[in-house]
């Protein structure tokens, strides 16, 4: 039997992406060929990179001058290379601390110029999203880099940083999940790990804002280089065939679902589903500030913490996985990206006030 | 119809593989979830991981302290990557050029130490593998790189250098396809692109000699280093989930067929088969020198070019596909990879000769 999967990453994806993929494993568009045997340089798969990149541009309305590029390495290869790209020596970034993935990000990036951490939430448990920022005055920062979504924690920026510089954003857990509208010109990179809201593991979206690269200096190895892979297109070498053709998959699904206005329609009513129950709950607490909730990871403990191992197994009698909590926070997480059904939270949701009552 | 695919890479993987694989995106060994919607932290996956890297161990009899890590970015990363790691600013390695990727490997390495180019076959259009090395005197080299398969002129190592120094091997396109037996005792390093006789495009397998390591200094990003991936069993960040499934099923099918020793034996009556018809021949012409030809990339030519576009067609019709030279060399090239059937080449073989004898 199928189940529910409320796991953070690699997450659940659409019925129909999982069957278009399975059945492109064997026959790709009936070319008597498998995707997995394809030429990266045949006109067949020429097209799927195409629309891919394509279908970036068209979900995120990204204006002239943004390059969408599909690389590999995750969020945390972006850690050190976009810092790499970016900054020149002695050139500074602004960085807001949010948790476990903006902390690596700030440790990566200090090789490769000042990194100055303007606001953290780390002194009470990464448990918002800070907005106070302390500016060093001698500083020119080039970007200022966030988290837009922590997994762990479950908070997100529900309203982007008003500042005088570029936004760098790790977009990994909630990209494709709500509009970027205006925003969009706020922002000078945006990145993400697929295996969220896009796709399988094995690639990574950058999408890179020309002008932020005019400041580099010296060469780097090529492959380390964003023009490289904004040049070719994405296929400078043979590129993650297969994770970038389901990435694409997705995108498709995503945009016949409506785009990212349905999705945010969507993702805002499970969100409530679940918080609902936990507001009203006696038994369960939210983990997260109200107002920095994430609608992608909702966190919650359970007061009594002897009934955590109860509630648990319950869900998984009752088919649903991948609801356990980051080791670091404890409790419980269920991530409810774009491809979770309705049905799927309001299953979890009666499970929880089920548990409740019973207890 | 199943085409035949005599692509370079990505290529022909088996078809029990593209079956397995096929069926795992859609239920994963029965665990009710998709192979691309599971935590690469599950028992499940990493049982898949452990099973990767211990079959890497099986295959090639790793002895101890070399650790075969999955990575990504293809060949072309390790080309800066390996050097990098393996270089202390300074010091120097020696370099074999035998075409396209050894001249970027140089390339690359060239940012991290000297690099003494001490043998190549340029001057002629690589069609050999030059073994007659110039040596500097003063350097001390800590490796020489070869590239073990040269996929585009069709020549490939059947000897290794003699030489008192580890050696750095790129076996992107020969990996698996043959033992080692005891010259794995010269390897400081291997790597290798999966899209080949590994897996599909997405993961690369690296083999790191502990000792390599040593002459490093100074820090390098998380990701970029070594170290991290061993440490961490390639399970630091998200790996390619997909990529290393489908390369282990790879892996399980080659050790079922009989290993390397039977893949040699296999992969050897196979290329005779062609190089017969290409010796015996008033059309077809081989590209690279008898001593030097690839088990797994067949080059040639047609003496009259006018032919060159009826053959292509005249196989296409008749179900061969991927045979179209590289750009650079022109004419045909074979790509008969550890998946490739004998009753594949056959068939190849005979619509050589039929060709010729129609013309």
């Amino acid at each position: 039997m199928k189940k529910i999967n409320f796991s953070a990453g690699p997450s659940i994806l659409p019925q129909e992406v999982f069957e278009q993929a399975s059945q492109a494993v064997l026959d790709f568009n009936g070319t008597g060929l498998s995707l997995l045997e394809i030429s990266h340089r045949s006109k067949e798969f020429g097209e799927v990179l195409d629309e891919a990149h394509e279908l970036v541009r068209e979900l995120l309305h990204l204006p002239e001058g943004y390059h969408p590029i599909f690389l590999t390495g995750g969020a945390s290869s972006q850690f050190f290379m976009l810092a790499m790209n970016l900054l020149a020596r002695g050139s500074s970034a602004a960085y807001v601390d949010t948790g476990t993935w903006s902390s690596k990000s700030i440790k990566e990036a200090r090789r490769f110029g000042i990194i100055d951490v303007v606001a953290s939430s780390a002194s009470e448990g990464y448990t918002f999203i800070p907005t106070d920022y302390t500016w060093r005055g001698e500083l020119s920062y080039r970007y200022m880099h966030i988290t837009s979504n922590n997994t762990i924690y479950g908070t997100q920026y529900h309203k982007w940083p008003e500042v005088d510089m570029p936004l760098v954003v790790d977009m990994s857990s909630d990209i494709f999940s709500r509009p970027l509208d205006d925003a969009i010109d706020k922002m000078g990179l945006i990145y993400a790990g697929a295996q969220k809201n896009m796709g399988p593991a094995g690639v990574t979206l950058v999408i890179v804002r020309e002008d932020m690269l005019r400041h580099r200096e010296g060469e780097l190895p090529t492959m380390l280089d964003y023009r490289t892979h904004i040049a070719k297109k994405s296929a400078y070498n043979t590129p993650p065939v297969f994770p970038i053709y389901v990435s694409m998959l997705t995108m498709r699904w995503v945009k016949a679902q409506g785009g990212l206005e349905a999705m945010e329609k969507r993702n805002s009513a499970k969100a409530k589903v679940l918080y609902d129950v936990i507001d009203n709950s006696n038994l369960f607490k939210g983990v997260a500030r109200k107002k920095d909730r994430s609608l992608m990871n909702v966190t919650f403990t359970l007061k009594d913490k002897e009934l955590e191992k109860p509630f648990l197994d319950f869900c998984t009698e009752n088919n649903c996985v991948g609801i356990k909590g980051h080791r670091s926070v404890g409790g419980f997480r269920a991530s409810i990206y774009n491809a979770m059904s309705l049905e799927g939270v309001q299953l979890l949701a009666e499970l929880m006030r089920d548990f409740e009552r019973r207890v």
